[in-house]
């Protein structure tokens, strides 16, 4: 047996079966977006590394990032997320265009980890952004949207949450704990990581960052207060826009929600399957300048993006993906001899402009074996035209569940598919 | 001011008006595939070097792809087209799959190459496949997908023309003129760039050869001949399915389509426009052998490819496009003052569950300025909800195009907006 060539480690093939998942996922997203008047866009994959040098987080781009030498000898990158080259496209713009912006976007991007459950090399990400606001109001807007779109695929409050937080509360709260502001940052990106650290070794690196042991007593407290999102004003606005949009039963509050990147500068969410078996299934939140650091002007905005992996595990466990297998339409055109094939064919046409997805025979295979092929493509109907068929210029269709058919008149064919 | 970080040369940043005309093109070819029965499916951005080498034109990968080494040291390969995946995905799984196996796909790819008019290093393609039959039927249906294709998007058969040949009429043909076997695949090469070569240089090198005068002579009538196809068999039939599949108008019998690659082993098609001021639309045809190269067992199939770049410059060219900016449909809802907010919050949620696209207002700016944004954003209507229209269960409609406006009660908003 030969040997067939192997695929790239961390990308995947998408046989029909599992790119209509991917569509499905596709269009949830889609319509969700749409529905709140965003807009698609789409950046190019490939950006120069100066772009993400300006913009990404370091691990980002020097451990995770496809970076190669082009044939003419720029540094490329494949890009690893969306955000700088929205920064680049807004910067462009910046006077052309109409604040605030909503934008989305959905496509392929590329980072160099280990392939894992929930990790790909090559996954697609569902972006969104209003960008040009510093409101409450649209922090609240892409929460609902994060929302909407869990409950358009049919997670419910009971299995999924949106976590939110705000960095200035956190800011806040650690200046009344006394911890100076040099080591905030560096407490932020550790409270980041108290999931994914011992107990132990957490509490040793917020000592090492100068913390006495009271102040590592009130952090922790600090961090198990489920109330403290009632001191800020801005959560407490956030929680009632939420509720006003009817996605309030989504909410959690968690201070320990923060986001890794320095790139956030206010409220912050993340969605969990409850029992949080998996990664993040979205994260997001306000960020205070979107294009200062890549030539624009100072711009706010808010936005999350999506992987497309963790959600389909999501969905997947929860049951909630479509049998595709059962979901075609697909209607059948048999071919009887020579003769009667240009009638197969341009009543098949006909089909096809009145809506319908027909596949045809290709030549005069026994019949038999045509309806087996039918069978085997999940065809719902199937059509015969024969010689008594042309003379009377019907058509006999085939129900291939029921295995009922019916002499149709060949005018009345489109009303009685689409009456079936 | 500040300098605002380039893009790579040769690709494209799609801002909201131009991602509208990209998404406009692939709903119609969405829509043509599905509609003849065809699956959607994807493989890979990335590939290793070997595939292509196995499969692709020696100038296609050594000279016009991205080819990287990742950070394990592996070649890869940024998909230069996607025949290779098709071919590795079919044999991978071609003792499970059904065949005829009727596949489409449609995403980006690179290719190192100069960019100019109608070509980019980052585009998008269409591929189209039907894979396991040899019959003629299956090469006419692939030609009337790309007819269907050209006629959904508005391209007449007076503006364009699907240009076909036979390579096995041709080798049938040289072989009437004496030529010799060695020199048939060069020869169909040079047939294959007479357009691109001036006249005598092309002789010359038909010459080269070992034609000789007569032979050069008998050549030329040949490729003049456009009645030639009626000696194929295979091209009778193949134009007599197109006349029943109602696609005739468009073909066009060139006997100088040939196709570049050596891959095609039967019928080859490509549309062009009709003065040709473009390159080729798309182009495809049948191909004796998809996946013995890549470790599978032979396995017949045509095909087609279309870039995005060309079709919408031709598209363009005749003002086929529709304007997208007249085709929003948002609706509006303004935010009088706080007391107002949530109620308007909840209608907007409401409007979006019944399928409509809903902006809002992001805070309480003046009603003026609010309907000022509304009109930059091209909402269709704005909705008011003031503390009379709070008190009477109403909303007040505003027509942003007639400027006239109604009031509607609450519970009757939906019908009132779905009938407008």
């Amino acid at each position: 047996m030969k040997t067939i060539v192997k695929s790239v480690k961390g990308t995947r093939d998408f046989y029909p079966d599992e790119m209509a998942k991917r569509q499905w996922i596709y269009g949830h997203l889609k319509t969700v977006s749409e529905s709140f008047g965003y807009q698609q866009y789409d950046g190019p994959c490939l950006e120069t590394l100066e772009l993400y040098a300006a913009k990404s987080g370091e691990e980002l781009v020097k451990e995770q990032s496809f970076v190669f030498n082009d044939r003419g000898g720029d540094l490329i990158t494949l890009r690893p997320e969306l955000t700088p080259s929205l920064a680049r496209m807004i910067a462009e713009k910046q006077n052309e265009l109409v604040f605030p912006a909503r934008w989305w976007s959905y496509g392929p991007f590329w980072r160099y980890e280990r392939p894992q459950r929930g990790r790909t090399r090559e996954f697609f990400q569902w972006n969104i952004d209003l960008i040009g606001s510093d409101s409450v109001e649209s922090d609240a807007e892409l929460a609902a949207v994060a929302c909407s779109f869990m409950r358009s695929v049919g997670l419910s409050p009971e299995q999924v949450k949106l976590r939110y937080n705000d960095r200035q509360l956190m800011d806040q709260a650690f200046s009344e704990l006394g911890i100076d502001s040099e080591s905030k940052s560096a407490l932020l990106r550790l409270v980041d990581r108290i999931d994914k650290l011992p107990a132990d070794v957490w509490e040793e690196k917020v000592l090492g960052l100068g913390l006495d042991q009271r102040q590592l007593t009130a952090l922790k407290s600090l961090l198990a207060d489920v109330n403290l999102w009632q001191r800020s004003e801005r959560l407490v606005k956030f929680v009632s826009l939420m509720r006003s949009m009817g996605q309030v039963e989504y909410l959690e509050y968690d201070p320990r929600t923060i986001r890794g990147l320095d790139y956030y500068t206010g409220i912050v969410f993340e969605a969990y399957d409850v029992n949080q078996e998996f990664r993040a299934i979205l994260g997001g939140g306000h960020y205070g300048n979107l294009v200062g650091d890549v030539g624009g002007d100072p711009l706010p905005g808010v936005g999350f993006a999506m992987g497309d992996v963790v959600v389909q595990l999501v969905l997947e466990h929860f049951g909630l993906i479509p049998d595709m297998k059962t979901e075609t339409e697909t209607i059948f055109v048999t071919v009887f001899d020579d003769q009667t094939n240009p009638e197969s064919l341009r009543i098949a046409s006909d089909l096809r402009l009145a809506g319908f997805k027909v596949v045809t025979a290709l030549g005069t295979e026994k019949l038999g074996k045509q309806l087996k092929f039918a069978d085997r493509i999940r065809a719902s109907k199937a059509l015969v035209i024969g010689p008594d068929e042309l003379a009377k210029e019907e058509v006999m269709v085939k129900d291939l569940q029921t295995h009922s058919q019916s002499s149709v008149p060949r005018a009345q064919l489109v009303s009685f598919l689409r009456n079936e």
